[in-house]
Order: C-alpha cells, then structure tokens, then sequence
C-alpha cells in the first residue's frame, strides 16, 4: 500500500493554487488522499458532492492515477487520518498569516496525535495571491477567472454566478 | 486631464488616517477619484450616499480641489479604474497584516488589468493604529472619536449612535 | 491597597493559556481583576455568568488569594480600568497576529487615557497554539480538551457539546 | 520637465525584480532617477561605476528613455531627492521583512523632508525570492543565474566568480 | 524597597523611544534598573561609560528620582535580575521584528529562571521608525537628529560625527 | 533504497530543536542525510569535522539507524540532492522570520531544480525559541544548556567555551 498523506481542505472551490499542491504531494507519497472537510456551522458556496466532484474532475484531467477524493463532516482530522492510516497532513502554505494559523493547527493536531506528522509544501510564487474567496469574489463581480482554477471545473464555477 | 489615480475603500465612514492619504495622494497625482465600494454581500453601517457625502465635506473643508468622489457597487476595481483612464490604484498601508491582503489583492489585479499599477503609501505613525471599525467601537461605547475623524463629519458619526 | 492591574478578555470560555496568563500577572500586581468583557453585538457561546463562574473556579482550585473576577457589559475598558484605579491593562501575546491587533488596541487605549500602561506578557510556548476557539471546535468534534482548558471547567465545558 | 521620482538602492548587482520595478515606475512618472546609494562603511562586491553601468545597459538594451541612472555617496537619501526636485521616492516591496524595514525608512523619511512622499511598489510574485544576495550566492556557487538579472548583464557578473 | 524592574539594552546611544519606555515603566515599578548590557564580540559606537552618561543626563534632566543605571558585561541578564532581587525585566516593542526576537529572548530567559517575568511595553506611534542605528545613520550624514534623542545628549552624538 | 530526502543546515552546533526534527524526518522517509552546509565565506564557531561528528553521537545514542550524516563545502544544495538521487529537501520552521527566508530559498531551488520538493516541518513549540546562536551565546555567558543540545554533545559544547 505504500505511504499514505491526506490533505484536507475546504476546497470551495479547488483553484489552480490547491492543484498545484496535489500534484506536487502525489509526486511525494505513494497515495495521497484529497480530504473535503465539511463543517457544518459554516456556509458554503458549493455542495460536497460539487466539491468533490470537481476536485475528481481536475485530477482525472491530469492523468493523476494515485490521488483519491474523500469528505469528513464534524470529525476531527487526525481521527480520519489514523483511520486511513496516513503518515502525513499535507498543507499548503502561502503567506506569513496562512504560516501562523497553520501553526497552530499543526501543533494541536501533534498534541492530539503524535504519529501523525504535519508537512508543508509552499505554494508556487504565481499562486501566492489566489484563494477560494478571491476566485468566488472575482467570478460574482462578473471577472476572468480561466487560470484560476482547474480549466476544467470553469464553466461549473462561471455557472453558479450567472443567473 | 493629466495623470489620474484611484483611492478605494469602503470608507464606512472615512476616517483621519483615510484623509491623510487622500492629502497625499491628492499631491502627487492631478485627479484623486476617491471610490466608495459598496459590496451588496456585506452589512456596512453607514449608506453609501452618507460614505460619499462625508468624504465630499472632509475635502472641500479642506480646501482640497483635485480631489474627486465617487462610487461602485458589485463592480471589479480594475474595469472602473481603466473607464476612468486611471494609471494608478492607491492603497494605504498600516501594518504587516494589511501588507498581507493588499500584496494579494494587487497582484490579482495586475493579473486582470497588467496597464494598471497598484501604488501603495504608508499611513503616518499616529493614525496607524486606526480603522473604520475601531472609531465605530469607540463611538459605540460612548468615547471621544474627535481627531480620529476629519472634525465636520463628528457630529454625524456620533448622531448615528445615539439614540 | 497597593498596585491594581486589569487583565480584560471574552474567556469564552477560558482557556489554560488564559489561566497561565493569571498566575503569571497575580504574582507581579497586589491585585488583579480579571474582567469579562461583554461585547453585545456578538455571539458568545457561554454567558457572562457561565464565564466568571467557570474563571472563579480556576482561579479558587489553585489557590490564589488575590485575583477578583468582574464583567462589563458594552462599557470602554479604560474607563473601568480608570474607575478601579488600576495601574495597568494586561494582555497575553501568543504570536505575530496577535501584536498586531494589540498594539492597535494599546495605542487606541493609550489615546483615551494615557494614564494607562498596557502590560504584555507572552503565552508560555506550550499553550501558543491554544485560542477558546479551538478549545470549542475540538469539543464540538468530541476530541480530548483536558490540559487545554482548567481541569475544574473541563465537565462544563464537555457538558455544553453533549446532548 | 513633469513629475520626477527616485528610485534608491545599492543595485550590487541590479536583479530581474529590481528592472521590474524600475520598467513599471518609469511608466508612472515623467523622469525616473536609478540612484545608486553607496555606503562607505559597507562592503560590495562591485563598484560603484560598475553598479552604475550595468544599470545603464539594462535600461538601454530595453530602450526605456525617461530613465538616468546617478550615484550618491554618503549622502541623506532626502537630500538628494530635493536637489532633483522629486516628487516621490519609489521603493519596492517583496515581503513582510522589507515592508518592516521600509516602513521604518519612510516614516524618518517623511519626519526630515515632509514634503517626499515614499512610494511602493509590490515587486511581481515570480521575482519575490529574488535579491542581489541570492544572486550572487548562486553565482559563487557556479548556479544558473540566467532570467535572474537582466540578460545583458549575465556575463558581468558570471565573470566576476570565475577564476 | 518595592517592587523592582530591569530594563536592559545596548543604549548605543539612548533614544527618545528608549526614554519613553524608561519614563513609562518608572511610573509603574518602584525601582527601575536602566541596564546597560555590554556584549564584548560586538563592536559599539559609544563606550560603556558614555553610554551610562547619556541615560543618567536624560533621567536627571527630567527629574525621573526612581531611576539607577547601571551596566554588565557578558554575563546572563537574568543573573544579574535575580542579584538584584528584580521582580521583572521590561521591553519595548515597536514592531513584528521586535516581537519575534524578543519573544525568543522571554521563553529562554524564562527556562533558565522562572521567577523572572518579561513584561513588554508598546513604543509610542511616533518612535516605531526610531532605533539607535538610525539616528547614526542620520547623525553619520550629518541628518537632523534633534528629537531623535534626549535634548541633552544631542551635542554628545553630534560630536561624536565631527570631525 | 526507498525514498531519501536531505536535512540542510549549518549545524554549529545541533540543537534540540534540530534533533527533533532529525527524529521527526527520519519517521517519515526511508533513508534522510543530515547534510553539514559549509559557507566557506562566514566564519564559524566549529569545525565541519567536529560539527559532523556531534551529529553522527547524537543519532547514534538514540539508536536511529536511517539517518546518514554527511558535509558539503561550496556546493548548490540541490545539485546535492540530485546526486543523491534525493525526492526532498526538509526545513524545519520555527517563527514568521524563518518562513520568509525559506520561502525565498524554497522558491529559488525549484527554480534550479524543479524536481526536487522542499517539505517543510513545524519545530516542536518547546524548541520554538531555540537556535545554535542562543546556545552558545548561553554557554559562553556560562548559563545552562542542558536540554538545549543532544547530552552526547554537552560537554564537547561547554569545553569549547572553558579556557
């Protein structure tokens, strides 16, 4: 089965910068497991199945064979990831406020299960400014977000804001 | 015409830190067009209208005469700046965390409109502990707002949390 | 009466990185108060009363003599701080995103009375990672919050996310 | 003769992300001065008139025409700019330490020449590692510095750490 | 005797923000310690002796009664706390780049004694830029340093740039 | 052979808080070498040979058997870690101050070599503080450093500052 890593997000939705991440993990790890985590006392823009959906749609397009596309709801990370075995939590970091929140993260995640590492792999320079929030805000005001995102997911995404 | 530039904000209400950009800016280029951004999907406190006719008192009490106000809503910064032909975006920084969103949010917008330039000044050390939000705060809370905001729109500001 | 120093928060609830924080400023002012503040626009998870009950147990289970507990409701800190005679306002830095905020905050409460320290103490490195917030989420996600929070409020807080 | 800026630094050498820089302010203003600041009590690698040249052949081989490139030795930044009749002093910014550093220079900037007004630049994401220091580290290192500096400078430099 | 605190430095020489840190923490503690700490692998501008001078000119000159300088050569400042039977050691914080050092600084020092608090104190706004290398570098370029420094030591460091 | 990855530093002296993350490396990938970087252009307080060798006892009394220890003079890293037929380079991060630094160095090195992921692990909070420079200025003001450094090493670190 080889080594295990989940990366876990809120993928709503994946752009171009968290697909920059799965290639690069999948190119580390024997399998690495996309992690939709829902919580369910936030709104969201798209559903989990459109989340996930898309996530399966970018990584098919890429030919990427040892990705797989999972969700949580309400459950604590690490708790999955031991369930699934995984060695690693993979995050993305892309910016000193992203660096402290993650700290944090990481080191409660250490406190509650120590086996379970947190790695982080930085964000390529010409991603640094994207989120899911910039592409949402850009595609609502009716702007250009082909780039952004995974080309395929960009008629899935433009469709939400029209009307 | 000369060179123009555009001040956005929400500006809900200007502040003194915000007037002292607008001082400054107004000195380097030969039209500032201070732009109200109304975003429909956030509460403000005051209307838009109210935005715009403080920043018009803040200006003309001055004496300010390049200095332009108008307003946006639900539109992309870059599309309004390139219809009004501006060559610059002004922003103003305070501190590293500002730095943070605003290096996001210029990069972006390079990407969009790349003929566009994001200029950024630095707010005086005395105003740099200011925001919208921390003269509201205060005015809830029944404190003294004089100096935090230009001295004509006090009366209003204070007015709107009495009751 | 000797030197009075206030140490203001949410304490929603409080946390062992609060509590380390208490220990910490009792031993260096004559009294301290730790002072829930309320602030009527926003949720809170806990009320006021939950709050100074579950801090007063804390503070009661260790065995310190000469920390008060208090509340103020929509009320300015400096004013409270004025009206107790207190010397100072203490505040816990934990990481860079906290400075910020707080030197805001300092240099504002400095401007209303500048009488007024505002004292910082750091956060032991072993509760840095540690906010009420992810006390809450881990406790929503039924995770383990012992050391995380005073051993005395532990069933309270557990009770809150049962049902 | 229109609206003059400064853009300082000690260029030791100029990189791809300071010629950015230098190409975007010269479109904003009608003169852009390249100073190369020369601090006595430092060490560089190359010399001033070698710093200089090499500026010129960049500016040149992109036929920019509304740039001069000077030299200041041991002289007040603002004091320099005042004899030019600048405007404004350009400074680019790649990360918080800059922003740090640079807000720090422009606050004592402003308190001894209020009538300057520092401005910034964000420099591009895909030039925010870059520094003359990486540059030359990688060249001592017989690293590929090619797209690091401009491409009529390549050999100058390379030169330098060949034996 | 009352409580006791320690504010060390370099004082390389005494700025007008060092003075306001040792004005705003004299009011609060008893005795306050001025500290001047002397690192023999580093290179100073001013000798030990004049750099006790300059403080004790500047703590008279205000009638500041509560105030000792003194001065330590390579030996561990908690040490010389716990001698001198200090309660606390006092730092100011002007920005990020501060906070990071300094924090690193409390959690060593409070690992080799911990009965010694750490206390941070804000700079006031409109000393954030200030540091003993600037008015230097200022003062080298033969710059305008007055309010930079205590009045009283102006001439000191002017001189020390004559030549 | 399995997957390899190098842990790059200077290593002047190991700290704890690189042990930890040598114990934490080793966990996760089948062979990790601890690489010696030697910049033969700054001055250092060990050899590379004794600097190597501390090391070599460290990871020998905690019984890891996958850790290899080697030294690099002058050398790219990543033409290193080629050779090596290495997938990663590891950089522990400790604060804001760091991750810029290794940000840029992460970014550099794709550059250089695009193949080759830099994986970034977060220092235990307990080490948060620690550095080779707080270690030995501590051992040379004669304080204590035990629990900073591998016990293998302690006595070879504090001889060092003894005459």
């Amino acid at each position: 089965m080889g080594m295990i890593a989940v990366y876990p997000g809120s993928f709503d939705p994946i752009t171009s910068g968290h697909f920059d991440i799965i290639e690069r993990a999948g190119a580390m790890f024997d399998t690495l497991v996309v992690l939709v985590a829902i919580n369910s006392t936030k709104e969201s823009t798209f559903s989990c199945d459109e989340r996930v959906e898309m996530i399966r749609h970018a990584v098919h397009a890429h030919g990427l064979t040892n990705i797989q596309v999972d969700s949580i709801s309400d459950g604590l990370l690490v708790d999955y990831a031991e369930q699934r075995k995984a060695k690693a939590i993979i995050k993305g970091l892309r910016a000193v406020s992203d660096f402290e929140y993650e700290f944090q993260m990481a080191l409660i995640n250490r406190r509650l299960r120590p086996e379970i590492e947190t790695v982080f792999l930085m964000t390529s320079a010409e991603y640094s400014f994207l989120s899911s929030s910039i592409v949402k805000e850009i595609a609502r005001l009716d702007g250009d977000i082909s780039g952004l995102v995974p080309q395929v997911n960009l008629r899935k995404i433009q469709a939400h804001y029209e009307s």
